[in-house]
């Protein structure tokens, strides 16, 4: 059994990390750590956990949390106040994966830029492991810090990967246009989340500035640089990111416009990720059909459906994650599956919550 | 193992029993049989269940079924056409648990007089368990047939037995005022139900004459005559019970109001309730707090919540269920999980997915 | 025209005054006063506001405003805080109509032991005229200051009074279930107002001992005993009220319980009602049809439906409003118009927007 | 006063209509013309017209209407429907504005090629005139017969126009994200509009083929060639349009991508979008400010903000309207004042419908 402790327990983050994680058969939840909420029982700030495993759990501070009592630890921190603990935590030799943004730039400049806030543990930051599964697999299985992807930066990434591996796409001039639910923005208390701001509304936030977008654009720059195989490109991606905020709980779609290199179609694009996904458990290719995120809420799974334009030699690629699990806290899960030798997909089963 | 198959696969309740039974530890899916669409693949009815291990059933109509080759039926169809199907399908000596109305009335009258159609089977009828779970286990666990609750009849039962039990309130005044998700009124193509007409508005429907208005009462006053122990009552239940349509995918609030026999105090109450309950895993006693849909929806639990009213010595009694769940689909896997000896959470241990 | 002020102005209820006023064929807005906004634009705070009459707007503080300068001051303030400005604008001699709960009882100590707080200006409380137009319209016609009663007591007294006028119903055991879209909870920071809270679920709050309960039963009983007209009767209202939030921008319902004293029908109830609104504009009595939000959201109308249970000899009345509007600026420019000796109706004609 | 009748008038558009026009004070509304609700009562198809002008209207079939007694006809049939009945109706004499795809391409071969279906009035087509009233104003004035814009189309145009104009971008790699509310739909009974199928979901829909693309790139096209103006461009527009379906009731959101032709910076668009739109009473050119559906929802206006990548040199338009106002009948009704010679505004000043 692992077992597993996470700090930043009473966000959105770390409340669905504990859902996944006490049902999972091979998991003990150790310690729950939030600052707003130490010395509260957990079903007192979260009343859905009565009746389950950890209903009589009572949340503890950071200073009282021991690491080294623990085989892994989930950091559900926001970016900035992860770096100094995370770094802290890893001085246990306790295996961490964090949710944050704080690690996922081995390259401290582009974070500092595109975050606005020094980083104060770049040595942290350049042995990290990047953790979207299906693309760095093999480092996951032997890390000892596990930086999770950005939500939007799954949903994205799995569409482009496939398109720019095979070598059909421009890498400069791709196009995201993303929609999430407002479960993404966390729990913070901003006027413009509530519901009477969020209902019935639609509207798009910090267009080409965001900072997913330069996670996207850095992690599709090192896979073409080689750093997740033995490739080697020429080329640099730029993309250009806009999300906007839909009236739904949990869920992101996102559209990408590509350009193709070259005529294409639709059977042999299905081909291209058909290939590129293989066997994977949680990558859905759809053929002649396109994702919904109903489809997937409340599951691990990403969708992701395609229209080739023969008019404007273009890719419309669709996908469908759920932010709070395949872009959050299942893809950890899935994660800690890896590199504790488990299958993948133990506790992460779910079907989509439907209706 | 137990091998199950269900008659009126997609629907939604159809559906959500698949949900559940894919992940239960103990149950192979044998057959899933539709009508509407027979010879189908499920994925394309249903594309969430890509990825489950239903991703490559396929529907079969009822005449391609035997009902022998399992050992459980659900039959998930609409009442009038359950009489029929399940009547025939008992013949084969599998076990049947009925999601529809047409079998939980021992007094084929009250049935005839609320659902306005004749009862063909009334002898089936008559030896058909009831199966609200907790009320009725013992029954459950020996029934060849069961008849599984009224989605609003759970959420209202499961409130009012404890305070009639204990005498405490007066059985010929109870008001009843509940509130459903849209996923109560099913998939059917009714203009009333489309998202343009049941988004950011709310209704009444069929006050006072609801039919599950006659199952409460009905229930309720077998419960008084001694049908569920060895009470024998002279008391007669009569209720007043509004349904109302909220917009939202799933849940049902009731708000019940009774009239004490005495005064009484919040703690006599809830210790009433904790003694009723004991220890039922899927009833949850609230003290100081009140039950809320999304604490709930996802799971099979049922929260209950109370408050005394001393100027008016009423009991307003709040109870939350899922309706696909505690109210349907999960309510039906417990009877199974009763009727099998096994552990009666099993497959049924999820928390409420929230946000 | 009428020069009108608004003090508040950037709540809810203050931006649905400006909304209904900037259209008012015989108004003039002369000052937007906001504490948390002066000096603000109006359009940088509400963009709405674009391209109307008030996009060049510019809110002031409490202390830059001139009361003298204006006919009317409506007071949007919340409770406790709106004692005090009103009291000292009242001094200028400008009429006002005060949206908060402060001066709807004439009996001080109802208040206090409701609100929790001093009523430091009894004086003004006592000769403040209540503002539920249909019930006090003569007295408003003269008013000084009006009390602008709360949402939930609009929709309760309209389904209320006619019933209570004819002697059909027992005074003393009313049950009001109300339901409530968030907007009515105003713009404040709260976690339980985030959409993520909100969405797709229920609750119940303050079963019992909401604030609107003690004015719904101080009105009735002010009314049984003659304050409204010349009758004097010996009853005494007692209610029962749980407020519910429902996942909706606007609008409320509410589901009302009455035990009648006598055998009625439909159609006698039916009677009752159109004798007792006769000619009003703005109460839409409907027979076998019932009342929903959408009919209603976006304009000045309650609609009122009802049920008669013959089994139990009991009353469903339901009745809608929209909450901004008839529940709190539309009625208040109702009341305005009357007060000014102009059609009740004028700048209040819009139909609901639907879909 | 200028007497106006509906035909299809109880479809979503027709009943927008009748919304707008009850209250528009230089409108008699003469015929309201049904097919499926023929000579029943208005207020029982739709019971938000209890109170309005409306209330005693009752709905008639076409054949018991006379055109000739009208001075203008809305004609808001489905496309397909619209060709023979406006094309007969016409022949009265009476104006019309029909809200259908049948009439707005002059050339039939494109309109063939998307709808699908063979045009049977060529030479009506040829010289209808297209309402989008910003871009053809003049021609409107004097029209017989005028075919209003599609929802989306009018968002799309509205924020390209300006840019084409002045000649900034590449008028062939145009990139249109479109996300509406499902009113859009209207109310046709299929499983896809359901609400539980709608609600807390989002998916795209017909990416690259929706009809109005064509309309978009027809527009477009004619503008380039000098159809709205002098002009007479050698460029072509090509664009690429995905659709999106979220879960709101009323509302467009336009996401454009276009690449410039050299380095721009925000306020010289800003400065384009000025100075194309002047004084126009209906678009409002946001600067420094995203556009959101709940500024717009429930009025006329047009609200476009705009962000220039400097990364990539392209722009990011973003446009909202309410796809029943300014994407159908509050642009139908525009363009009946213009024709009719009154203020552009009149019946259209509301504000949005906010909170």
């Amino acid at each position: 059994m692992i077992k597993v402790s996470i700090v930043g327990a009473t966000g959105y983050v770390g409340i669905e990390l504990m859902r996944l994680l006490q049902q999972h058969p091979q998991v003990i939840i150790k310690d729950l750590i939030s600052k707003s909420n130490a010395k509260k029982k957990l079903v007192d700030v979260y009343p859905q956990f009565r009746g389950s495993k950890l209903e009589n759990y009572t949340l503890i501070a950071l200073e009282d949390f021991q690491p080294e009592d623990s085989d892994l630890i989930f950091s559900a921190l926001p970016h900035g106040v992860s770096q100094d603990i995370s770094s802290q935590l890893i001085k246990s030799g306790t295996k961490i994966i964090d949710m944050s943004g704080d690690f996922r730039y081995h390259d401290i400049e582009i974070y500092e830029k595109w975050y606005g806030v020094e980083h104060k543990h770049p040595e942290l930051a350049k042995k990290a492991v990047y953790g979207l599964t299906e693309l760095n697999r093999t480092q996951i299985k032997n890390a000892e810090f596990i930086a999770n992807p950005g939500c939007y930066v799954t949903a994205s990434l799995l569409g482009i990967l496939p398109l720019i591996d095979s070598d059909l796409v421009k890498t400069e001039s791709i196009i995201i246009d993303a929609k999430s639910g407002v479960s993404g923005a966390g729990r913070s208390l901003k006027s413009n989340l509530l519901f009477t701001e969020c209902h019935n509304t639609m509207k798009a936030y910090s267009p080409a500035v965001h900072r997913h977008s330069s996670e996207i654009e850095y992690i599709l720059n090192e896979f073409l640089q080689g750093s997740y195989d033995s490739r080697s490109s020429e080329q640099r991606a730029e993309i250009l990111f806009t999300p906007h905020l839909i009236p739904i709980k949990r869920g992101i779609l996102t559209t990408i416009y590509l350009d193709c290199k070259r005529k294409s179609s639709d059977s042999e694009i299905f081909s291209l990720y058909e290939d590129f996904y293989g066997q994977e458990k949680f990558v859905q290719v759809l053929k002649d059909e396109l994702p919904e995120i109903k489809n997937i809420a409340g599951s691990n799974f990403a969708q992701l459906g395609f229209k080739y334009d023969q008019r404007t030699d273009r890719i419309i690629v669709i996908s469908v994650i759920d932010n709070m699990l395949k872009g959050a806290a299942g893809q950890a899960v899935q994660n800690m599956n890896v590199l504790f030798g488990i299958d993948e997909d133990t506790g992460l089963q779910a079907t989509a919550l439907f209706p």
